[in-house]
């Protein structure tokens, strides 16, 4: 195992550091346990908005905290949910009187988590409401979830429902636009190699030199299949049919499309991904209005990509287009 | 090797495809040979910027197309300079009648190229300047290079002096700006693992399990010397000394500290190269008030980063925050 880090049990507190000095304009952050909070938390008025699980797929979700996005990030240790003390931190730190949403990718020890802070929270008068995130088509009850697993998907949840609260919407009006947002959305990704968590030291799977896993979780958790190797554009269209069979996508629909890289795939790579994609859309008549192509959702130095498709509407349009200042996302300002 | 890719002799031509269907808002593509160029190009009265080189550094330069920073990118075969062709094509398609500067890397071929195609274009009246970025400080004299190699301080000079062209700068003035730049930056890299060129399906080195090579180029080509993995920090150390050391930078400084993903590096990892490198240059009472962190310039999938450190002052501060909207860099708008 070759990284770039100190003691493997440092990881993610020394990240978390780094990115606190990196940018200092956006966030502060804490340590003991780990909380990345908006420098201007909590704004009075408007909703505040929570995110967080185990690290090692960043930018999700430290990169996404600032105005316009979340108001916190909660990072575990790596691929483990983190404790329900910072998450209590987090959302007590941006409570500003209009209630808190917390966005959990279905996992269920994040699930767990999340539950147990919302009502320990809700017990000193702070309301709390909850989404959960569960985008991935490719498996239903994996390893470590009941039900469809949350990934990529997640970061267009948290750009859109964070706009909402920006523009000072209610906390049931953020939720229902999060939910909006999650009936429409479906992604599946692919793993051409393992990646290594620090403090096991040891890839967390293996494949075979010419084989690769479609339908990966983003834990590298079992995905539908082993297959050897096929060219980009055969792998996409392995990807994307189950997709847009899912929701359905249909003949007229604009989608918002994002090619999603696992955090060790050469960006050409993720283009050549896009360019077929836009392809097989174009061919069933639906129209990408909007997209996003870039390691946003990513399994440490994993390679491999993930297509997502957002069915979108004006309303999801403009809240997509306003403005954001994170570390990860940023237009308008 | 395991890539998303179709036909390796097709990698550029569809990346380059998938960019222009991703960013139609921001370029229009073109192919055989390949040109990414700005949609509003040429803007009249300003000067239009070009620059290139081999592919498989993403999202350099394409990735930088866009109002505030690059009128056009000129991508050439992976690791591989542009001929002259496309460079006439894209100087002729961002000409505005305020001339056009050329911002070269320097490699022996990138350099000759440039300088055939800014004959070529002289001979049409079109006005052309050219800078050479030089700002990795490892070695002397490389494979592909007379001088110092360009590296990821290239972004830097493309910004700023894209801030100055967008402002309304006449050539002579944006020339001056993007030459302070080169003049005050200086970059040092590390590699962990090799990359592999599509086309040779082979690493393009080899490194031993536990060794990395301190200086890599970002082709590959050897640095200044392969030691034992270290420790992240101390491996911080021996990159950012000989940048402090160069300029020199001092006390009282302001920089902006750019660390760099060579592609295959988890986001994690830069931010715990960052943290040390801040903790570095505060103890030398050199103050960050800008910084940037992610894959800018990269080799395919190599693991490894780089330390790049500018010298800022109200002039560089100001046009670094300038708008600018492009594929992978976008503030102010």
């Amino acid at each position: 195992m070759k990284k770039l880090i100190n003691d493997p049990k440092n990881v993610v507190h020394e990240a978390v550091a780094g990115f606190g000095a990196a940018h200092p304009d956006l966030v502060r952050v804490s340590h003991d346990p780990n909380v990345i909070v908006r420098t201007d938390a909590p704004v009075a008025g408007k909703v505040g908005i929570v995110s967080g699980g185990g690290s090692g797929h960043e930018p999700l979700h430290g990169g996404f905290v600032g105005p316009g996005m979340l108001s916190a990030a909660v990072p575990g240790a790596v691929f483990t949910s983190p404790t329900p003390d910072p998450i209590v931190d987090a959302t007590k730190a941006v409570d500003g009187g209009a209630g808190v949403l917390h966005i959990v990718k279905n996992y269920t020890g994040d699930v767990l988590n999340f539950e147990t802070a919302a009502d320990l929270v809700a017990a000193e008068g702070i309301e709390v409401r909850s989404v959960l995130v569960n985008d991935d088509v490719a498996v239903k009850d994996s390893l470590y979830t009941a039900g469809r697993r949350g990934v990529a998907g997640t970061v267009l949840v948290e750009k859109i429902a964070g706009a909402a609260a920006e523009r000072g919407d209610n906390l049931a009006a953020v939720v229902a636009v999060a939910k909006k947002v999650i009936s429409r959305v479906r992604t599946m990704g692919v793993a051409l190699t393992p990646c290594v968590v620090p403090h096991a030291g040891e890839p967390s799977f293996s494949l075979a030199d010419d084989e690769i896993e479609i339908g990966i979780g983003i834990h590298g958790e079992p995905g539908r299949e082993r297959i050897r190797l096929e060219p980009a554009d055969a792998i996409v269209d392995r990807l994307l049919e189950p997709i847009l069979d899912d929701l359905p996508f249909v003949n007229g629909d604009n989608v918002l499309l994002m090619v999603n890289g696992m955090g060790g795939t050469p960006q050409v790579e993720l283009y050549i991904v896009f360019r077929r994609a836009a392809e097989v859309l174009a061919e069933k008549g639906i129209t990408i209005t909007r997209s996003l192509v870039g390691n946003y959702t990513t399994s440490l130095e994993m390679q491999g990509a993930s297509i997502t498709v957002l069915k979108l509407d004006d309303e999801l349009t403009g809240l997509w287009d306003a403005p954001v200042h994170t570390a990860a996302l940023r237009w308008g300002r």
